[in-house]
């Protein structure tokens, strides 16, 4: 049975007020009564059942990993002592599963992203693991655009390899950075390319032997943590260690180096809910397009996202507003303003308000 | 010198969540520090002195005036124990002060309202009160139009007929309720028409024969009351008598039945404050037309009031917006429904949210 390998270390500001440095959006009920975490631990657990789901985050969110998913062995949330990007995140995970079965598959994957079909999410899974497992390749999956993003990255696939579970698999030609919207337009005129959906699968033992070649100093780094990995000296060792690691995305440190890389094309709906904006699209709406979670009463208002828990809100006459009521700060912004609330975040900062962050 | 009686008993909606039934807009800081009513009181009593200022109001206003206007002897709060409209309120007023001096102008206006030039508000008032002291005529103030205005009634002017301390006086031809749009312009472009401001000048035993000519039924109850004024019944009576006197505006009942009445044309900046909109005209704004009066940050934002004691705002990327944070309550209204609000006070009257209103 493959290992799950759930990313919850990040931290993002798109969804201030209500995601904070504490708690970002990973450990939101943005959708729904449940966090975007339990969300991603129940469509993995099913597949791989919780004992080999395992979490990686900073040791400043065990407890709320803990408190969100009660179920899961505490051995199985992964600590980074410090947050050193993404390949040194799935260096270290894959060091501990490597331990149990170096030859088993591992599925990597945000603990922040939103699945439409489960069923066929877990059908492409178990193809893209069987198709790692065979070919000992890196597997990613590969999300088929449906108009031309441009905060997304790409992947341009190549020749069809096999079918594995009835899903075809194909060779990948190369990783794109995320695009302008003239490009965007031609990635999803040509049919060739799909947006990276950041979830990965591949054996435990070649990511290892990936980071070897193409990331020595980090490998070193794993290398000399690995040594203490079941010793009570380890926490010591990998605090030591750990911030020393070369910071770098598994994306650019290794994936775009890798000679031989495979795609399955996913045709499941898919969001990495970048912002709020996104929230909408998978929410409960009114006949105007209001998503309303809230007391309080909306009137002659369309294509409005309104949250707030504490008091209740009357809206009247307005239209593709965000506005998100938190205990401690209110924030009100136009949609197509909602990938620069970071900004909003940072001036906050500047003015001294940094408890609100 | 003459009397200022300030009508302090209005309960309007259109500044929710900050106005409630238990303080209505003339006793809160919409400008600057200080409530509409000390505004009001300070205007007052730089010219008759606070001796001569009485206030009227609703007895469940009577803690919140004392609070407000400590400096006012207690006596002069006139406790309306219903609200019976403005003739009712007027001629309890008068009937308290004709016990003081019966020949004596007194001077009628709201609590809530906004004037511009203080040094010539009174002027004008003191040309008023001598023309009504002269001529024992019903004197009125009219502002001088700058838009077609529908919100207001009007006052037709006629023949000058005198000036008094170098302000023209002028009889006045009829009042007219708030117009459309069309006959606004025309009143507008005519040079003839006047807003009708709310504020009457007349002799206190003058109002009372007017109440007795054309208002009977008010008369005959008033004259009731009378007769316990400065017994110790007179509580019982006017609980007893003032429910049961007829509901009718000055404005109807009295002074556009009256056949001599006058109009002093006033220069001054006056406004009456009639919803969210009219504060941003007379409050301090930023470079974009924003009122701010919040902690927090406004970006790329325009023509926007924000209120909020509690907590923080951010607004990002919106244009003429009204947010009014209030601890129990959040109201987000765009500025071209502000006169609606009273709408959305109903709804969550209808929605079981009494507690809000």
């Amino acid at each position: 049975m493959p290992y799950a390998v759930i990313m919850a270390g990040g931290r993002g500001e798109r969804f201030w007020p209500r995601s904070r440095m504490s708690r970002p959006k990973q450990f939101l009920n943005l959708i729904g009564d449940k966090t975007m975490l339990q969300l991603t631990v129940e469509r993995v657990e099913k597949l791989v059942g919780i004992d080999n789901t395992y979490i990686v985050a900073g040791s400043d969110f065990k407890s709320i990993i803990s408190e969100q998913v009660p179920h899961l062995p505490g051995e199985n949330i992964i600590i980074e002592p410090f947050g050193r990007d993404t390949a040194a995140a799935i260096g270290l995970a894959a060091l501990t599963l490597e331990q149990k079965n170096p030859r088993e598959v591992m599925i990597v994957l945000p603990a922040d992203h939103f699945i439409g079909n489960i069923p066929r999410f877990h059908e492409v899974l178990r193809s893209a693991a069987a198709a790692a497992g065979k070919n000992n390749c890196i597997v990613t999956l590969g999300i088929t655009p449906h108009s031309p993003e441009t905060g997304y990255g790409y992947i341009q696939r190549g020749d069809l390899l096999d079918h594995y579970g009835g899903t075809p698999v194909f060779r990948v030609i190369r990783f794109l950075e995320k695009p302008d919207y003239k490009r965007a337009l031609e990635f999803l005129n040509s049919g060739d390319y799909l947006w990276n959906s950041g979830m990965f699968i591949w054996r435990t033992d070649l990511i290892l032997k990936m980071i070897e070649k193409h990331a020595p100093l980090l490998d070193k780094g794993l290398k000399e943590i690995g040594q203490y990995l079941g010793s009570g000296q380890y926490d010591d060792m990998l605090e030591k260690v750990y911030n020393g690691l070369p910071k770098i995305s598994v994306d650019y440190g290794i994936l775009e180096k890798a000679d031989s890389v495979l795609v399955l094309p996913c045709d499941f709906a898919w969001d990495d809910i970048g912002c709020w904006t996104a929230i909408g699209s998978y929410s409960d709406k009114d006949e105007n397009g209001n998503v309303f979670m809230s007391e309080g009463v909306i009137m002659d208002t369309a294509g409005t996202y309104v949250f707030s828990r504490d008091k209740p809100v009357a809206v009247l006459g307005v239209a593709d507003l965000i506005v998100v009521n938190e205990s401690d700060s209110l924030m009100i912004c136009h949609k197509s303003r909602a990938q620069e609330i970071k900004n909003v975040v940072r001036t906050l900062k500047d003015k001294g308000l940094e408890h609100l962050l």
